[in-house]
């Protein structure tokens, strides 16, 4: 191996995700994380190993590299893998060619065209309709047969280390008074996971679910910043709206398709059965770890597999109407919510409303996040020596401004 | 005068709109529209006159010319009205700076980040909660306190021109049988205005109504196609999704604030008072008549001045959270109905949920639209002899693929 990498490292030889970073001497550019150093696309490519032009690396964002299509990028990656693990290759006695990442600021990895945030986990699903709604109802009658979605804001998607301010707005806390503005008093996480579209699609044609991860490149940890007192105020009858776009948070590494393939699993079963265009055939869940916490306390311990749709099923809804959808863009799962109280995905569900607040390791207690509180959400895939991790999307919440 | 402009026309001297266009020997480029003819702003560049980078007039959108500022737009904007009155000014005798629109392809003028569409004409709502809600309680508690709005989908925003497929999707036509699959039965149109974002703001800071029109550079005429039967069964709890994001069309013709200076007028009284976030001083409505067109039948005749939430309030309320807006962003104002029945701006008002089928000119009805219509919507302010057009947003519907 050229390069040592930790045995329990998120970025081991069978991940190599990619990213956007920086250093003093390095401007913007793409690069794999590997063990804790990144791999210098830019440099790499000065050894003329790849035919495709170099500033697909040399650019603020990934969406170029992307457009190369998987039968370049799936290459690129495996090169890279047989490369590090070759004491002779081009790569050898080279250490110009990595950064360590701990001297490396990183960026958003692609721009981003459109954001669709689903709501794909039932349990959360589930608990929010019997806080909401009604407890014996408590799931909407369209839920099982639509994975329902909606359109989120994807200027304000920020990339891991950037701190937020709690966001201002209005909130009606008495049903007899009028409205009423200031900081939000229930400023809330929420734990979901993002895949980065990989090809574009035109105005007018469908995806297959069959066909539908041939569309993505990879995925991130996606933390969607939620305003509760905000959303219940504003969101009948068109959705949430500022309770949601003032900011969410992502990790900077794409975990790419390649790297997820040995972590599938099956989804739940759907009944009642869904219509033709949603059905799907193999393996479309993903067995992968995920974890929040706040400051220096676990608050949260859930799965990816728990999602009751899976992106497949995800990317055919939006496209059967003849959305068409484009590289860079990022679908995000909704909130991961497990059947256990410690791994639903949100404080609203953790806390339950602010009637069981969490216990911190400091002693403070917690119903929502409080100025000063940093989230970090963490995620890795395990089996046997595989290990598959997505680092980390970490954001400390600054008092409003 | 350099060209001869039509009395009528759209594209009088006092307008100048800008927009991208191509024509056989010409790559897409910025132009702007002058009677029948449009003025190529490339062409008029190599003359010397301005002194920014003419790149900024080879693009494929006007995001890079917006980007330099009111203070240069406004400028190339009022020295072209100069020099198009001055038969001796650097525009003349030259044939080759003007192209015919006739002979020309518009395409989309700005590249769009995010779009967000609202919900602000109080006439539209009213009929809506009417017919889908309570008739007593047509408007919802918080209707009247927030400029009511949500995140729609740029990528399939199309130019005029651009002919749509028919969606198909899941609705729910019997409440006893289960969802079913196919082309929407409830195709319709909504007449909407958007307008252009034309400032970046950083995440974590807001626009007040005073300062917001600095923000907007200019507006174009919008219709937002609805699948209304999509749309009821998709929507509860977070929105419009499928039912909307198939396609928008708009006018290729930005046409500016500063054109629009003079149809300035009050908007109605908000009452209850809204927070003082919102409150704003002066004239921030328009006085702007508009028409659809279904085929070669008017069947709505409408004014943009009927808008209860004016679009400093819009944008005041969507960075109020500290949401940051990027230059060529696109916010439409949501259907603009008056007062009158023939004033409603869809086909769900129009045909009241297909219980007032419309008559056409050639005889036929409509409760929605058919396959084969096409729908066309024109916009113009005028005042005396001060005509400021919009052209016009025209869109044919082709059957579900």
């Amino acid at each position: 191996m050229i390069i040592n990498i930790p045995k329990n490292s998120d970025f081991s030889i069978h991940n190599i995700p990619f990213g956007i970073f920086s250093t003093q001497d390095r401007s913007q550019r793409a690069g794999v994380a590997v063990g804790a150093y990144i791999l210098d696309l830019a440099e790499v490519h000065k050894l003329g190993v790849f035919d495709f032009d170099m500033a697909v690396f040399h650019q603020a964002n990934l969406n170029d590299f992307i457009a190369l299509g998987k039968s370049v990028t799936s290459k690129v990656r495996s090169n890279i893998q047989d490369w590090l693990q070759d004491n002779s290759s081009v790569l050898a006695d080279k250490p110009e060619l990595f950064v360590k990442q701990s001297e490396a600021q990183m960026h958003m990895p692609v721009r981003i065209g459109d954001y669709t945030d689903f709501y794909s986990s039932i349990e959360h699903a589930t608990n929010v309709g019997k806080m909401f709604r009604d407890p014996e109802n408590a799931l909407l009658p369209n839920w099982k047969h639509i994975p329902v979605g909606y359109h989120g804001r994807a200027s304000s998607i920020i990339e891991s280390g950037k701190p937020i301010h709690r966001p201002k707005g209005q909130t009606k806390p008495s049903a007899d008074k009028p409205p009423v503005f200031g900081p939000s008093q229930r400023l809330d996480f929420e734990l979901e996971m993002g895949f980065v579209v990989g090809r574009n699609t035109a105005l007018g044609t469908s995806i297959s679910t069959a066909e539908a991860e041939d569309y993505i490149f990879g995925l991130v940890l996606f933390n969607d910043w939620s305003a509760r007192d905000i959303q219940k105020w504003e969101y009948v009858p068109l959705g949430p709206f500022l309770a949601k776009n003032f900011a969410s948070s992502i990790s900077p590494w794409i975990v790419t398709m390649d790297a997820l393939r040995p972590f599938r699993v099956n989804g739940p079963t759907q009944e009642p059965k869904v219509l033709p265009y949603l059905e799907y055939e193999g393996k479309k869940n993903y067995d992968i770890h995920l974890e929040v916490h706040i400051n220096d306390t676990a608050v949260c311990r859930s799965n990816f597999k728990h999602m009751y749709w899976n992106m497949a099923q995800q990317l055919a809804h939006h496209t059967v109407n003849g959305c068409n959808v484009q590289i860079g863009d990022m679908m995000a799962s909704g909130t991961i919510s497990g059947k256990d109280e410690d791994s639903y995905g949100s404080m609203l569900e953790l806390a339950w409303m602010g009637t069981k607040p969490l216990q911190l390791n400091d002693g403070s207690q917690r119903k929502f996040i409080q100025d000063g509180d940093t989230v970090t959400m963490k995620g890795y895939a395990q089996k046997g020596d595989i290990r598959i991790g997505f680092g980390e999307v970490s954001t400390k919440v600054l008092p409003s401004t």
